[in-house]
Order: C-alpha cells, then sequence, then structure tokens
C-alpha cells in the first residue's frame, strides 16, 4: 500500500495539476484573432443579448459543467476544507474528460455555509451547463441541492448521492437475478444514513422494494427515536415498515440484501451470518469495506461487491456520472427525476447479458457504458 | 465589416465553445485511475490538508486563473450581462492558454453588486492562482480590485486598467525617442476617466510624467468640478497641476500627447490642430477610434496608434496580459506593484530597438513578448 500511495503523490507532483484548458482553435494570426477575440467576437456577444438560449450555441455552456464541493467531507477523510479537496475534484473531472468528453472545472468553495455556498453556486452558474456536487457532507448536501434544483434553469446532481444510488440498483438488479430472488420482496438493510445511504433507501423505495431498514450509528431508523434530523425523519415513511428498533444486529436478522455505506470492518461474522441464505452484500466503505470479501465468502455470502478497483464488481459512482452528465447535457434535462435514475440503472444493469457472482457489474473501463446511459435518459 | 461579422458568428457556431479542459494524462487502466483518483488521491489529499502550500506542487493551483466579470462593460456593447459576456472571456482564456501556455477558466457572475462579487470571488478562490477582472464597469471595478488585492492571498489585476496602462506607458516611451521628447516633461492628456484612464495617468504620474490632464464627458477634471465620484477626487493630487477647468479644447490647447480611451470620433480637426508640434495620438476607443489613421496623418500628426488590428501599432492590453500573469504565477507574485508595471512597460518598449512612426511597439504576435515581460517581474 505504502509504495502505491507514493508514487500516487509522485504522480501528483510531477504532472504539478491533471488539467487543462486549451483553445480548440489554434491563435495564429490576426485574422483568426479578430474573430474569436474583438472586434469579431461582438457579433457572438450581441447574438446572445438578444436572444439568452444562443449562450448554448456559441460559447461552452452546451458542455461545460462546475465540479462543485466545500470540502466537507472528502473521500472518508472527511472534513479537510476546500484546497485539500482539490486533487479529488480534478480527478473527477479528468474522468468527466476522459469518459464522456464533458469540459468539468473544479470549484472548491472557502465556506461552509448552506447560503452561501448556494448563492455562490448561482453566482457563477451562467458558464455552465450543469453542476455536480461533490463531496459535500450531510445533511447540508441535500439542502443545497433540493434549492440549487429549484432556483436554477441547469440540472444540479450531487453524485455522492444519486450516481451512487443508480450503480446500487443496478448491481441489485442483476444480483437478485444471480440468487433467483425478487428485488422488490427482499427486505434490504443499509448502513450508513449520509447522503449515499439516503439517496440508496429512496431510490430503492421508488423502484419498488418494499422492506427497507436504515441503520444509522445510534441504530434502526424509526419512529420511537428522538435524536433523528428533519432528513433522516424524511425516512420514516418510505423505510422500517415493521417500526424496528435497536442495533445493526436486529436489522439484519433474516435480511437478503446488506448495503454498507459507513464504516471499515462493522459487518462482523455474527452480523452476516444472521442474514437470510443466499445473502447480497454490498460494502462500499473506502479505501476499507464493511467487510472482506475472503470474510464474506468464508461467512456464507452469495454476492459480495465493494467500491475497491482491486476487486471483481466495483460499485462506484464513476459508472454512472459520466454518461449520466453527458444525457443531461445533450438532452438540455434541467430536472433530474427518479424515473431517469431507474432507466440509467436499469441500463447499466443490462450491459451484463447472464449476471454471475463474479460477473455482475460492468467495468468502468467498458465503453458501452456511457452511450447506454445517455440513450437510457433520452428515451 | 458585414462579411467578417459574418464569419465571426459563424465561427462561433461552428465551435459551440471556444475552450476544452482535458485531462493531462490519459486515464486509461485501473492502475492509473486508483493513482489520480481514489484511493492514491487521498495521499495529496492529506499531503495538502498537512500543508496548505503544497497545493501549488499538486494541483492547477500553480497555474490556473479566473477571468472573471459581472458583464457590466463588455466591449464597447456596456453592461449586457454575464450570459453576452461569455464569449469575450472565453476569447481572453483562449489568449491565455495560447500566448501564455496559462489554465484560464471564464466565471460570468449574475450579479453587480460590489459586496457579493467580491464574496463570491474570495468563494471561489482556493483554485486558483490568479484572478483576471474584466469588463467590470467604473467604478465599481476600482473598489473590487482593492478589496480583494487586500483579502486575498493570490494576485488579483483588473487589466481593462493594468495591462492597457502598461502597454499605454511602452507606446509613449518609444513614440516620445520618435519625435525626440522627454516624455516625463510632455504634457499629455486622456480622454476618459474610467477604468482605462484611470489607470493610464495613475502609472503615467509614477513614472514621473508631471503634466498630466484628464477629461471625462464633463470636461477637465478639477478641483472645481462638483460632481466628482470618490474614485474621480482620487486623480486630483495627480493631475491637472495648473487647475484648469473648461472642455476638452482647453485642454489640449499646446498638448504634445493625446490619448483617447473614450468614443469614437471626439478628436476633431480643430482638437488634432491645437496640439503642440510633434503631437502624438493614441486613440484606443474599439472598435472606432477617436481619430482615424488617415485624418490623424492629414491633419499633422506625427505618431499615431489606435486599438484596431488592421493598423500598424496596435496598442491592444492583450500585448501585456498573458506575459504578465505567466510572470505573477512563475514567480508567486502576490501584491503587483508599480514598479512591475514600469518595468513590464520598459521591456515591452526595448523590444523595438530603433522606433519609428510605423513601428514602435511590438505586434501581438510576436514571440519575445511573453519571455520579456515576464523576465521584468522576476528581476
Amino acid at each position: 500500500m505504502m509504495k502505491k500511495f507514493q508514487s500516487a503523490l509522485l504522480i501528483h507532483h510531477r504532472l504539478h495539476g491533471k488539467l487543462i484548458i486549451s483553445s480548440k482553435i489554434p491563435v495564429k494570426g490576426k485574422k483568426i484573432l479578430s474573430l474569436i477575440y474583438t472586434p469579431g467576437v461582438a457579433e457572438a456577444v450581441i447574438e446572445i443579448a438578444k436572444n439568452k438560449d444562443s449562450i448554448y450555441d456559441l460559447t461552452i455552456k452546451n458542455n461545460t459543467i462546475a465540479v462543485v464541493t466545500d470540502g466537507s467531507a472528502v473521500l472518508g477523510l472527511g472534513n479537510v476544507g476546500p484546497e485539500a479537496a482539490l486533487p479529488v475534484m480534478e480527478g473527477k473531472c479528468a474522468i468527466f474528460a476522459e469518459f464522456a468528453d464533458i469540459n468539468a472545472f473544479p470549484i472548491c468553495l472557502k465556506t461552509q455555509n448552506v447560503d452561501e455556498i448556494i448563492q455562490t453556486i448561482k453566482n457563477i452558474s451562467p458558464v455552465f451547463g450543469g453542476i455536480n456536487l461533490e463531496d459535500i457532507a450531510a445533511p447540508a448536501c441535500f439542502e443545497i441541492e433540493e434549492r440549487l434544483q429549484k432556483e436554477l434553469d441547469i440540472p444540479v446532481m450531487h453524485d455522492d448521492q444519486h450516481a451512487t444510488a443508480i450503480v446500487v440498483l443496478a448491481g441489485l438488479i442483476n444480483s437478485a437475478k444471480v440468487v433467483n430472488k425478487d428485488l422488490k420482496k427482499c427486505k434490504v438493510v443499509i448502513t450508513g444514513a449520509g447522503a449515499a445511504g439516503n439517496a440508496i433507501a429512496k431510490l430503492l423505495n421508488f423502484y419498488g422494494v418494499e422492506n427497507i431498514i436504515l441503520v444509522d450509528s445510534k441504530g434502526i431508523i424509526g419512529s420511537l427515536r428522538k435524536d433523528l434530523d428533519d432528513y433522516k425523519k424524511k425516512l420514516l415513511p418510505i423505510t422500517n415498515k415493521d417500526n424496528l428498533s435497536g442495533d445493526l444486529k436486529t436489522a439484519t436478522n433474516l435480511g437478503d440484501i446488506l448495503i454498507g455505506v459507513s464504516q471499515k470492518g462493522i459487518f462482523t461474522r455474527e452480523i452476516i451470518k444472521s442474514l437470510n441464505h443466499k445473502a447480497i452484500v454490498f460494502a462500499l466503505a473506502n479505501p476499507d469495506p464493511e467487510v472482506t470479501f475472503s470474510d464474506a465468502k468464508k461467512w456464507g455470502v452469495s454476492v459480495y461487491a465493494c467500491g475497491r478497483s482491486d476487486y471483481p464488481n466495483q460499485i462506484n459512482n464513476a459508472l454512472v456520472f459520466p454518461g449520466f452528465f453527458r444525457g443531461l447535457l445533450k438532452g438540455k434535462i434541467t430536472k433530474i427525476t427518479n424515473h431517469m435514475k431507474v432507466n440509467a440503472a436499469q441500463s447499466l444493469a443490462s450491459l451484463i447479458k447472464n449476471p454471475t457472482p463474479n460477473n455482475f457489474i460492468p467495468s468502468i473501463f467498458d465503453n458501452r457504458l456511457v452511450p447506454c446511459i445517455v440513450k437510457s435518459l433520452l428515451k
């Protein structure tokens, strides 16, 4: 691990920044300069001033998104601040560029005040065709996303929530086939009720999964809990239909599916053993999962996935966000619906014709990924 | 003109945005992905969290600037708003990329409130190594620049002010040689007391020019004027030493140098004829100058320049801003001084060994420009 990490630092030193901004057209000679800059550029200015929509034809807005963070929940490292968050945002932007030919630019905000974050993003919005919120802590991320979706006329998506939820749903659609169960009838337990857990629960509910139980660090989320914030209270109508209370083990008893978006190692032998037969376990804490591949297999799990690239079936939102934003921009879609997310998940799942425990989700390098998600959004 | 403008619109349609953001390194295969993104990227995050300065080694900050406007004073077109300003900002960013290998990204702000502009720029500052303010109307541009220079730890420059002032000073240094006058002893009249006129007056004063007169649309700026805003009042101690009042013609009487950063056609025959012998006239209104090349020559002007690319001696801030920001970034210079501006102007002027009326300022395509300005800043 040490060696790998050192080479990651080295490569960051050597690259001196992972992105490059260039002119689409070489600025050679006065002729071209007078077309793309003064005086010719005035014609594009006048055209947009007359007809604001022509900004999509005449500028980068049609293909440019902001990847915005406040540095409050970066990877598994927590509130490291906007400066330290920049390498991650650059990495994300590099993925957008490489996988989906999108101009993505990192915006790292020197504020963690919700109103100020919203105002700042609104103020810089004219240049962008979409906003990808990133690594913003719950519950602030929910309010920021909701209000921006209402107040801006471009799509806004917090991908730690929705891209994660889409790829989890895709994985579950295929995993259920592997174990020959009806996903909608499965008992699904989710540990972690932050951005990802919240969004997974909502999307599974919309898809039709009837029995979902969320567990946070204080135990099962249910109506008897007195410590729930507003965003956790909103989960009560769609989860825990038997009104359980108690700890993780109470929740996992005879569970068919266990999804961890929480922390390293909490899926112990006892927890895994409490699950139903032919159990599906997605242990998505990064970089160290809730249970390792080998322990999960040893303790009888039928289908296992984690977020790491060094195991099969990597469940990572990078499978979704390049294609999803490519589709949003292409279709000039301003409002993201649950239908779109389910369509994307189903399309993603359909790329694997005969799912098996070792192969039920495509690789991030599968070049069918982006076009299939784009197509799912435009239908 | 019509044909040229149509081809400018066409090229904007065809390009569909003039900038492209790409990954410096191809993201091919899990190995490289795990280095530039999770999990490897965590090492860069941790390094910056420990030592904030390492952001310059590990991210794009060392070579990335924002080109920021509120769309309030775009070209000669006025307050067209942030959307219509975008093609100009993209053009500027393309010039930064092509001439100085700088990552420049356009930020068009959906607010024209001074406090909100300042707060927004501060909030997005972590990603940037410098801020280029652009096409912001006076007097707001002065307060925005001053406060940001105080409150940010990266260089902030409004180039409509300072890059223009530098190139004008460079042009005057060489023009004075052409007519064999001592620039510091010349009577200099400037029409237009907005961003450019203000900055030109201040820089000429710092350089040592003793007799500077500013004229705005209401006449000569002097102590008897009751309508001066704070920014024009600040010019009183450094201009109009004879305390003149009156109209443009009163100002230009026996003037050695006349600089227009105002509007089309106002340098009439009568005005030009009122100047001293061997007069120097820079008519910089864009796209139509205060007096045309042919009229100026007909009426006896010795040295003439305008802002257009279709005449010799184009005085355009694009001669300065790519090299100036390249130097600021390279030297990690956070505070821009008048000394630096004078050094840059002198270096720029020195590129023309034997100035003549037809050749006293380098072309924007002269590849010695950027290195010479960088060198002037680092000495």
